[in-house]
């Protein structure tokens, strides 16, 4: 089976739930530019979301350029990560009205963490599928970037009861990690 | 004619329709663990309905991975079958806001038998539009699968009026039957 | 230029645009079944909207599959389209909410009427881009259906001021002229 | 990388926003023409901005006809593009509602300007990954049209706050110069 609507479905999902997280940003009823104040934290959780689901596009795209080949178990596996990030316009909804309280920033890492649990699976899966001499295989090597990710979201979870502001430093960190694209993919691909 | 925009189209329409049942998620006003607990038949029938378009989709993609042509009567079965998932998410928000009552849950059943229905007629137009020894042909065989979801949702559908559950139970193991995707066509595709 | 692209955006709009109209279907408060009845007129124009927007598709992609190479009008006169094809959850809405009023009914069949006008332009412009020989252009002839549902639709306009019901049937008997999508392509395409 | 998903993705997200606009369009409760009266300017500037969209995403399509390879960078600066393109359906909004009032009006022009500034550096970026006799190079040139853009969108949004008459003129002539795509590149694709 090739990955041609694997990757259309995925571009799908991923371009609404990109999207539709900016029909959260309702326009104010004034006219000034301080009415659009009380937007700024809805809007910064977007661009953060933005960047979150940017990511996750960008790696899935290097993850399918390599990938030559599906089945049923990676199918599911995909499905299963578009899940936990077609909820994060939810999650960012919730952290976005109410300034950074513990639970919403808390919630948003677990999303953050499950997403990244899914990516994982789906990556093993079709590492799994492929031969040994699979270029994806040398690029991701041991994965410290996927497991450091898991491990500062973890503890990002937790500290968010202690500090909000640790929490999205963490969760801050994990992106700016992730948001420079696996050059080892692009690397070992040519 | 190729296939190609027919599963673009529906993979757009899926794709929509899977990500718009999460709306239905409304981020509380208070920041508690607490104030989530009415979401949860929310989310759950979210998680449900999400699961459903996914096999849908899933068998779709097995479905058109094998048929190499189309015809006029094809693209209206197509969809006749999307109109169907398209309601899902109309039928999955009544249910979740109304904790599994006897006519949601009703309703419910009847959208997923109509779904059925639908995939069906849209399987024996592609069966009938391609040849004898179509790979198809073999891998569903008397699609014992079909006839028997059939069967279990209009079980379901009327022992909804008598136990709720006993209808989601149903409507549960017909995911479950299906959640495998078609090993049949993967096998005969090779 | 080649097609794809335009095939891939017009697919995702129309997507969205035969999508989006299900929003309209608000799940009740109440579990009856009676508790649906006032859903019933919303219901039915999201039918035929959907049907309406089931029969551009079905047209847009025979169009594309004969044609061959796009250049910037074509691509202009196919956003315009599209334009008037995402009017149609507004002017759907309005008829759902308000039981066939002489006015939502006039407007709906204007939009209708703008729609066929931009397929037909659409369709010059592609047929002018290619040469004598082009299939289309013995397909398509005298185009005897796409003026006759011009006329239909500007009677059915005028109409609706004396009788909705009238002109909700000259709507409905275009869509029936058309649901049968032009198997002239089809045939001419072998 | 190919250039297959980044087209996809960006049809997806494109399709999306010049469609959501129209959610914005609400149907009016009373049945005359009248009442649509409200909706005039809602509908004028969701025509300026469909147009705006089919814009970009008609430029877009010129410049990834011609573009034959990606890489990081590109993927990050269509991600860019995307994201502010995103928030037209806000700024939109705003405008809309307030009939063109001073701050509204700025603030869509501001839109517009990131927007113009993203495309130059995705275009940037294009032109980098390419060699010397990329047909785009020649096709651009000095890119006067793109400069020149630039310093309307930031003369307008400055006029704003004197006249939103004059700052509305002056999208609308970058608008029109921009309406005919890139007859360049299509002249140099041949």
């Amino acid at each position: 089976m090739t990955t041609n609507r694997l990757e259309a479905f995925s571009d799908g999902v991923l371009a609404i739930v990109i999207t539709i997280m900016v029909l959260e940003l309702k326009a104010p009823h004034e006219v000034t530019l301080k009415s659009l104040i009380p937007e700024i934290p809805v809007f910064a959780s977007y661009l953060f979301s933005f960047i979150y689901i940017g990511i996750y596009w960008n790696n899935h795209h290097h993850l399918f350029q390599a990938a030559q080949k599906v089945n049923g178990k990676i199918l599911w596996a995909n499905l299963h990560l578009l899940f936990w990030l077609s909820l994060i316009p939810f999650t960012t909804s919730w952290l976005g009205e109410n300034h950074l309280s513990a639970t919403p920033v808390a919630l948003y890492g677990f999303n953050l963490l499950m997403s990244a649990v899914a990516y994982f699976i789906l990556q093993s899966y079709i590492l799994k599928h492929h031969g040994k001499d699979f270029v994806l295989k040398k690029a991701i090597g041991r994965d410290l970037k996927g497991k450091l990710s898991v491990v500062l979201y973890i503890v990002g979870l937790f500290l968010s009861f202690l500090s909000t502001w640790i929490a999205v430093v963490l969760y801050a960190v994990v992106a700016i990690i992730w948001l420079i694209p696996d050059k080892r993919i692009e690397r070992n691909l040519e």
